[in-house]
């Protein structure tokens, strides 16, 4: 494991594969990757492309990707769809502006759709291509930690519904994941962090060694260190692709990649889309999931405290905002994409670091504690 | 090529299948099988039902459809929602009453939604089914021609966007399609002529023998003669159901099962969804294709005449609405789903009768002549 194995050297990816047979794409992750632009054209088939970002992403890197998508290929016509920032947009109206776009520009079936921005953007507009004209293809620029790391690979797309996130979507694939480093400049400290939650995750349930490196570099990576982020990128890419090609459509092991997410679901739901980011929710959700793990007896406190040190490096949240009650939890986690036949399937920490199970056979009990020691009513 | 194979005895099915690998499954064609639970019943699974239906069609069938799905079923609870009828409702605005019934109802990914009703229902419940959790089980239950012969067959779902027919969807196939022939007694006449028009399509394009089976007997299919209702369902469905296991995503023979359609989408779109019927618009948008195949030089006048000559035994329209005007036709078919790189390809017929082609590579000035012949400006 050493870190140096993804030291940055500019214009070169380092390729992490996600292996789903004829829909297999790769991840390439590196440092200017945008400035070079075949790796990009060998994905776009077709004459038209439709770039849907925001209005933050926009100014900073639109140009440059429609130059990408250009240079040297001026059969190419690029068209762009700007949206409002914020998972508050996630939405079925702000979704329809993407098929207006796409209608109102004559695209056609071989057209391809690029989510340049963070995990809304990636998320919408996947499911945007996989839903226009019935499908058409779609590549992934990530330019958040969040999406770099999680969001962008594996093909889970879709938009939130008032009652719970992410509850109408699509599984669709890219045909590839363009990940920059450099757009990770223009991060504010708070997205940065966010996406750490997902890190951490990767460690948590089967990358003991990958958890290790991050309690001994969390601060580079806070710090932005070139080389220590790319290692997280990449390793965290690893793990993700390595669990979605074992089970693309979330029949089993892939939901444990939910660490946290059922709590954190709750809380962004109750306090209101784009308050909490996704990351912040997902962090104090994992502190959760953790202490629940602990009252079943199924890790052991060193545990318990090694999460908290790690995730106090982040400055992310390890409780839930004080607004939330143990209802609030309960009415939103009750609609959870992991319900079956009633009941709540969870993704729990049991044994050693790096191991976990996803199940709905846990004593009630435990659920309930956890949920009351965290909330004020 | 015998009618009487297909001769009705009550509560036996005829059955097609649909091979689509893991993704197959069954058609159930006959008289009385919303009275054989066990049919249904074998395709539920999980404990949660939502049955998606219209105002039209839920005070004649759901209470029969509900006592299907649970008689000697106790454990399976199901919901329904009534949706108003129409193309002009085939929009997202009433899709979302779908995921708000799913969400309000508690229903995980185990559940199983059921479309009781004609081509919008199907298409509407079918895209809902697709998207809800990324995707719950779904079984179409046709109660139209149109349904039955065409629209619940082989996965394509969507709806409209007001720009164009069908433009938002997914390719998602059913876990069975049950049509029990019975539901047509209730069908406007109206409906049941707009059904024939697909059941001439599959004729036209691929079944010489159909055709003139159809020729014979289109006066005892309009007066609703069950042995020839049933021989025309299932005759289509066959058609159907074996060019969808060739070309399930329509990269290319899937793509003639819309002879007419680019034409008669165009109709539909100009003078407003749920205007003219479906069917309707498909037999003018046929006659208008065969036209322009008589004039590239590519079929005898005899065909010309015997598509025309069958479409008046079915009463409906063979020329397209007075207010359809040339440029109409033109921007609507502009951001059809068969344009590629800018070329609309169209399918149209060619050599003896049977015979179809889906190309682009046909005279532009044949395209211009048929759509001046059948509009006043």
């Amino acid at each position: 494991m050493d870190p140096f194995s993804a030291k940055i050297q500019p214009g070169v990816p380092t390729i992490v594969n996600v292996d789903l047979g004829n829909r297999s794409y790769p991840i390439y992750i590196g440092s200017g990757l945008l400035n070079k632009p075949e790796l990009l054209q060998r994905h776009v088939h077709g004459k038209k492309v439709l770039i849907v970002t925001n209005t933050t992403v926009a100014p900073l890197y639109l140009d440059k990707v429609v130059d990408a998508l250009t240079s040297g290929n001026p059969n190419v016509s690029v068209e762009s769809v700007i949206l409002p920032d914020g998972e508050q947009y996630k939405d079925m109206d702000t979704l329809m502006k993407v098929f207006d776009k796409a209608i109102e520009s004559r695209l056609d079936r071989r057209c391809t759709f690029v989510a340049l921005g963070g995990g809304v953007i990636g998320d919408m507009c996947g499911f945007a291509a996989a839903s226009f004209l019935r499908g058409v293809n779609f590549i992934q620029i990530p330019t958040t930690v969040m999406a770099q790391v999680d969001s962008s690979v594996g093909g889970k797309t879709g938009i939130n519904h008032p009652l719970g996130k992410n509850l109408i979507g699509a599984f669709y694939q890219p045909q590839c994941v363009l990940i920059d480093t450099d757009t990770l400049d223009t991060l504010p400290e708070r997205e940065l962090a966010s996406g750490f939650a997902e890190v951490i995750k990767y460690g948590l349930i089967r990358d003991t060694e990958f958890f290790e490196w991050q309690e001994k570099n969390m601060q580079a990576l806070m710090a932005r260190d070139p080389n220590a982020l790319a290692y997280a990128i990449k390793r965290s890419c690893e793990n993700k692709a390595e669990v979605v090609s074992l089970d693309e459509r979330e029949g089993g092991v892939r939901a444990t990649l939910n660490l946290g997410h059922t709590f954190g679901h709750a809380i962004e739901t109750s306090v209101g889309y784009g308050q909490w980011l996704h990351g912040e929710a997902v962090a104090a959700g994992t502190v959760m999931a953790v202490d629940m793990s602990y009252r079943l007896g199924w890790i052991d406190d060193s545990i318990v405290k090694r999460v908290s040190d790690v995730l106090k490096q982040t400055k992310l949240p390890i409780v839930p905002p004080e607004m939330m009650t143990v209802d609030m939890f309960k009415s939103v986690m009750a609609v959870d994409k992991k319900v079956a036949d009633g009941l709540l399937r969870l993704i729990l920490l049991k044994g050693p670091l790096g191991n976990c199970v996803f199940t709905g056979d846990y004593d009630r009990k435990a659920l309930d504690d956890t949920l009351q020691a965290f909330c004020k009513s």
